[in-house]
């Protein structure tokens, strides 16, 4: 059994698998006669490939046992997809780079604070990994025609060091 | 001053303003080997006229004193505007039919658990209107060139009854 060591999710570390969702850094507008604050275009959406649509849903997730064990990446070769917590709970972030239409190296990452992130089209990702108990999160993703889902079971079994 | 007596906030009777997001009635798919319910499609976003895009933003609100008094009304012309609330705390909602080019009869709506609105494009509806805290909600509407606001002063004082 390999064990990856979750890094801390920033924006940077994770640039190369698309955005981080968070209010540190965010371009901040005062709207509404200064009673609310516009956090703006915290995400790249991108969903109309072959007559896609923007689609707005919400993903309940069971929280995993730990160790947390990984069993297969997916990736979504038409559109982004953008998750972002209802509540202020850690969870985990596992992405590849692709290599040769698979998975490389995994990188896990740790969320700290509020933090969504927003997989960038066609970039390998690790099904949800909620922590602790069942946890809502509202998902951004790409509706329409078209293959847009694609699997790699792991060769090897794979966990997340706690 | 005129006193507005919130309806609850039911798909039927906000049907002619835009979506109601709840997760009663939605489309429920199970997904990543069953860890995840996935609420499907819960409002028809509606942002592309004029070159425009989805843009996924966060707008933090300050409560409003009570009972609320409302000043005026806005729509946007060019795109559908949602909001989904992090938290599960009631707040108000302000639509009207348009009258000639200016906001109709006025409507006030009152959440009843965690319930989000998407109002459809060219819907007039009062900014956010949060209650009893600061509360932040997930907001996605159209960004990209074009004049993408109306407002509309309202001619007499109007309050929401507690």
């Amino acid at each position: 059994m390999r064990t990856l060591h979750p890094e801390p999710l920033t924006a940077a570390a994770f640039a190369p698998f698309g955005d981080v969702i968070e209010l540190a850094g965010a371009r901040q507008m005062p709207i509404n006669a200064g009673t609310t604050i516009r956090f703006h275009d915290l995400a790249q959406v991108d969903v109309l490939a072959e007559g896609g649509r923007t689609l707005i849903n919400l993903f309940r997730a069971q929280p995993r046992d730990v160790p947390v064990r990984l069993s297969l990446m997916e990736r979504h070769p038409l559109g982004s997809q953008a998750f972002l917590p209802l509540v202020d709970a850690p969870y985990y972030v596992v992405v590849a780079e692709d290599d040769h239409g698979r998975p490389g190296a995994l990188r896990a990452f740790v969320t700290n604070g509020w933090q969504g992130v927003n997989y960038a089209k066609n970039v390998w990702h690790h099904p949800l990994l909620a922590l602790g108990a069942v946890r809502d999160f509202i998902v951004v993703d790409r509706g329409g025609a078209g293959v847009n889902l694609e699997e790699h079971l792991l060769d090897e079994a794979v966990c997340i060091a706690t």
